[in-house]
Protein backbone atom coordinates (compact mmCIF):
# COMPACT_ATOMS: atom_id res chain seq x y z
CA UNK A 1 0.00 0.00 0.00
CA UNK A 2 1.66 3.50 -1.07
CA UNK A 3 2.19 5.60 2.14
CA UNK A 4 3.23 9.32 1.86
CA UNK A 5 5.49 10.23 4.48
CA UNK A 6 6.61 14.15 4.86
CA UNK A 7 10.45 15.41 4.44
CA UNK A 8 11.36 18.77 5.19
CA UNK A 9 13.30 20.81 2.84
CA UNK A 10 15.42 23.67 4.31
CA UNK A 11 17.85 25.61 2.40
CA UNK A 12 21.01 23.79 2.95
CA UNK A 13 19.74 20.18 4.52
CA UNK A 14 16.62 18.13 4.66
CA UNK A 15 14.38 16.41 7.37
CA UNK A 16 12.99 13.25 6.63
CA UNK A 17 11.44 9.84 8.05
CA UNK A 18 14.97 8.35 7.29
CA UNK A 19 16.94 10.82 9.50
CA UNK A 20 13.69 10.98 12.27
CA UNK A 21 14.37 7.11 12.21
CA UNK A 22 17.76 7.18 12.99
CA UNK A 23 17.61 9.84 15.59
CA UNK A 24 14.57 7.32 17.22
CA UNK A 25 17.07 4.06 17.21
CA UNK A 26 20.22 6.10 18.26
CA UNK A 27 17.73 7.18 21.24
CA UNK A 28 16.90 3.65 22.03
CA UNK A 29 20.16 2.14 21.11
CA UNK A 30 22.43 4.60 22.49
CA UNK A 31 24.84 4.13 19.83
CA UNK A 32 25.18 5.03 15.91
CA UNK A 33 25.85 1.91 14.42
CA UNK A 34 23.53 -0.76 16.36
CA UNK A 35 21.10 2.71 15.26
CA UNK A 36 22.11 1.93 11.46
CA UNK A 37 21.89 -1.70 12.07
CA UNK A 38 18.51 -2.08 13.30
CA UNK A 39 17.75 -0.05 9.62
CA UNK A 40 19.59 -2.31 7.10
CA UNK A 41 21.91 0.83 7.10
CA UNK A 42 25.74 0.58 7.08
CA UNK A 43 27.92 2.12 9.45
CA UNK A 44 29.49 4.77 7.26
CA UNK A 45 26.17 5.48 5.94
CA UNK A 46 24.54 6.25 9.80
CA UNK A 47 27.91 7.63 10.75
CA UNK A 48 27.66 10.43 7.45
CA UNK A 49 23.54 11.24 8.23
CA UNK A 50 24.89 12.00 11.84
CA UNK A 51 27.37 14.32 10.80
CA UNK A 52 25.02 16.18 8.26
CA UNK A 53 22.58 16.43 11.05
CA UNK A 54 25.19 17.54 13.59
CA UNK A 55 26.21 20.37 11.39
CA UNK A 56 22.76 21.55 9.84
CA UNK A 57 21.75 22.69 13.31
CA UNK A 58 22.84 25.73 15.81
CA UNK A 59 24.24 23.08 18.02
CA UNK A 60 24.56 19.00 17.35
CA UNK A 61 22.00 16.65 17.10
CA UNK A 62 23.63 13.46 18.19
CA UNK A 63 26.24 13.49 20.89
CA UNK A 64 29.06 10.43 20.79
CA UNK A 65 32.26 9.32 21.90
CA UNK A 66 33.91 7.43 19.26
CA UNK A 67 35.93 4.17 19.73
CA UNK A 68 36.63 2.87 23.38
CA UNK A 69 36.63 -0.65 23.71
CA UNK A 70 32.68 -0.64 24.04
CA UNK A 71 32.76 1.08 20.99
CA UNK A 72 31.70 4.76 22.44
CA UNK A 73 28.13 5.19 22.88
CA UNK A 74 25.67 8.09 21.60
CA UNK A 75 22.52 10.04 22.48
CA UNK A 76 20.59 13.01 21.82
CA UNK A 77 21.68 16.14 22.93
CA UNK A 78 18.88 18.27 24.01
CA UNK A 79 18.71 19.96 20.12
CA UNK A 80 18.76 16.73 19.26
CA UNK A 81 15.49 15.90 21.04
CA UNK A 82 14.18 19.12 20.30
CA UNK A 83 13.95 18.69 16.44
CA UNK A 84 13.01 15.46 16.51
CA UNK A 85 9.84 16.02 18.43
CA UNK A 86 9.11 19.45 15.99
CA UNK A 87 9.16 16.64 12.94
CA UNK A 88 7.49 14.26 15.04
CA UNK A 89 5.00 16.98 15.43
CA UNK A 90 4.29 18.24 12.28
CA UNK A 91 4.45 14.59 11.00
CA UNK A 92 1.26 14.19 13.14
CA UNK A 93 -0.51 17.59 12.17
CA UNK A 94 0.19 16.45 8.42
CA UNK A 95 -1.62 13.37 8.62
CA UNK A 96 -4.50 14.58 10.83
CA UNK A 97 -5.60 17.88 8.79
CA UNK A 98 -4.36 16.52 5.40
CA UNK A 99 -5.95 12.99 5.69
CA UNK A 100 -8.35 13.78 2.71
CA UNK A 101 -5.40 15.39 0.49
CA UNK A 102 -3.38 12.86 1.54
CA UNK A 103 -5.82 9.81 1.09
CA UNK A 104 -6.79 11.71 -2.66
CA UNK A 105 -3.35 11.61 -3.60
CA UNK A 106 -2.55 8.13 -2.81
CA UNK A 107 -5.57 6.87 -5.24
CA UNK A 108 -3.37 8.86 -7.93
CA UNK A 109 -0.17 6.72 -7.35
CA UNK A 110 0.95 3.70 -9.71
CA UNK A 111 0.60 0.97 -7.02
CA UNK A 112 3.83 -0.77 -6.40
CA UNK A 113 5.42 -2.94 -8.53
CA UNK A 114 7.07 -6.55 -7.69
CA UNK A 115 10.26 -5.04 -9.36
CA UNK A 116 10.69 -1.09 -11.17
CA UNK A 117 13.20 -2.98 -13.23
CA UNK A 118 11.83 -1.11 -16.57
CA UNK A 119 14.03 2.05 -15.81
CA UNK A 120 14.73 4.06 -18.71
CA UNK B 1 16.60 33.16 5.74
CA UNK B 2 15.74 29.60 6.39
CA UNK B 3 12.57 28.49 4.79
CA UNK B 4 10.97 24.79 5.43
CA UNK B 5 9.34 23.21 2.36
CA UNK B 6 7.26 19.98 1.96
CA UNK B 7 8.17 17.00 -0.01
CA UNK B 8 6.68 14.30 -0.08
CA UNK B 9 7.75 10.71 -0.08
CA UNK B 10 5.69 7.58 -1.41
CA UNK B 11 6.84 4.32 -1.95
CA UNK B 12 8.40 4.47 -5.13
CA UNK B 13 8.48 8.24 -5.87
CA UNK B 14 8.86 12.25 -4.14
CA UNK B 15 6.55 15.52 -4.96
CA UNK B 16 8.64 18.50 -3.91
CA UNK B 17 8.23 22.06 -4.30
CA UNK B 18 10.90 21.56 -7.50
CA UNK B 19 8.27 19.43 -9.40
CA UNK B 20 5.40 21.44 -8.25
CA UNK B 21 6.81 24.23 -9.63
CA UNK B 22 7.76 22.43 -12.53
CA UNK B 23 4.06 21.70 -13.00
CA UNK B 24 2.88 25.11 -12.47
CA UNK B 25 5.46 26.48 -15.51
CA UNK B 26 4.44 23.87 -18.23
CA UNK B 27 0.64 25.01 -17.42
CA UNK B 28 1.93 29.18 -17.49
CA UNK B 29 4.05 28.67 -20.65
CA UNK B 30 2.37 25.41 -22.31
CA UNK B 31 6.49 24.08 -23.23
CA UNK B 32 8.44 21.79 -20.83
CA UNK B 33 11.51 23.35 -21.98
CA UNK B 34 10.54 26.85 -21.36
CA UNK B 35 9.41 25.66 -17.85
CA UNK B 36 12.70 24.20 -17.19
CA UNK B 37 14.69 27.76 -18.55
CA UNK B 38 12.24 29.54 -16.41
CA UNK B 39 13.76 27.66 -13.58
CA UNK B 40 17.38 27.52 -14.70
CA UNK B 41 17.07 23.82 -15.50
CA UNK B 42 18.19 22.33 -18.40
CA UNK B 43 16.12 21.01 -21.17
CA UNK B 44 17.04 17.18 -20.39
CA UNK B 45 16.52 17.69 -16.52
CA UNK B 46 12.83 19.17 -17.11
CA UNK B 47 11.81 16.21 -19.50
CA UNK B 48 13.48 13.69 -17.19
CA UNK B 49 11.66 14.99 -13.98
CA UNK B 50 8.19 14.95 -16.54
CA UNK B 51 9.06 11.18 -17.29
CA UNK B 52 9.50 10.27 -13.64
CA UNK B 53 6.31 12.25 -12.32
CA UNK B 54 4.13 10.38 -15.68
CA UNK B 55 5.37 6.96 -14.58
CA UNK B 56 4.35 7.76 -11.40
CA UNK B 57 0.89 8.26 -11.26
CA UNK B 58 -1.99 6.29 -12.63
CA UNK B 59 -2.44 8.47 -15.64
CA UNK B 60 0.48 10.85 -17.00
CA UNK B 61 0.48 14.20 -15.63
CA UNK B 62 1.83 15.94 -18.38
CA UNK B 63 0.93 15.14 -22.16
CA UNK B 64 3.09 16.88 -24.72
CA UNK B 65 3.76 16.91 -28.42
CA UNK B 66 7.62 16.33 -29.07
CA UNK B 67 9.13 18.11 -31.79
CA UNK B 68 7.49 19.91 -34.83
CA UNK B 69 9.04 22.96 -35.85
CA UNK B 70 7.20 24.51 -33.04
CA UNK B 71 8.87 22.26 -30.37
CA UNK B 72 5.48 20.65 -29.78
CA UNK B 73 3.31 21.91 -26.69
CA UNK B 74 2.90 20.41 -23.47
CA UNK B 75 0.26 20.77 -21.25
CA UNK B 76 -1.24 19.38 -17.74
CA UNK B 77 -3.50 16.60 -18.01
CA UNK B 78 -6.57 16.36 -15.45
CA UNK B 79 -4.29 13.78 -13.11
CA UNK B 80 -1.51 16.43 -13.47
CA UNK B 81 -4.06 18.97 -11.81
CA UNK B 82 -5.65 16.40 -9.67
CA UNK B 83 -1.64 15.83 -7.84
CA UNK B 84 -0.88 19.65 -8.18
CA UNK B 85 -3.45 21.08 -6.27
CA UNK B 86 -3.53 18.02 -3.78
CA UNK B 87 0.32 18.93 -3.14
CA UNK B 88 -0.37 23.16 -2.94
CA UNK B 89 -3.23 22.08 -0.87
CA UNK B 90 -1.29 20.18 1.62
CA UNK B 91 1.77 23.04 1.81
CA UNK B 92 -0.78 25.35 2.91
CA UNK B 93 -2.48 23.39 5.61
CA UNK B 94 0.84 22.56 6.66
CA UNK B 95 2.09 26.28 6.82
CA UNK B 96 -1.33 27.16 8.22
CA UNK B 97 -0.81 24.64 10.98
CA UNK B 98 2.55 23.52 11.37
CA UNK B 99 3.13 27.64 12.04
CA UNK B 100 4.37 27.29 15.75
CA UNK B 101 6.62 23.53 14.98
CA UNK B 102 8.10 25.31 11.72
CA UNK B 103 9.46 28.43 13.21
CA UNK B 104 10.91 26.52 16.57
CA UNK B 105 12.50 24.46 14.02
CA UNK B 106 14.14 27.20 11.71
CA UNK B 107 15.04 28.77 14.66
CA UNK B 108 17.09 25.89 15.26
CA UNK B 109 18.70 25.25 11.53
CA UNK B 110 22.19 26.53 11.03
CA UNK B 111 21.82 30.10 8.95
CA UNK B 112 23.01 30.03 5.79
CA UNK B 113 26.33 30.71 5.00
CA UNK B 114 27.94 32.56 2.03
CA UNK B 115 29.89 29.33 1.01
CA UNK B 116 29.22 25.55 2.23
CA UNK B 117 32.43 24.77 1.37
CA UNK B 118 33.76 23.63 4.06
CA UNK B 119 32.81 19.75 3.20
CA UNK B 120 34.07 16.76 4.69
Amino acid sequence: MAKIRLRLVFDHAMLGPGKAELLDHIAATGSISAAGRAMGMSYKRAWSLVEDMNAAYIAPLVRSARGGSGGGGASLTETGEAVLSHYRKLESLHSQHGAAEIEALEALLQPPQSDMSEEK
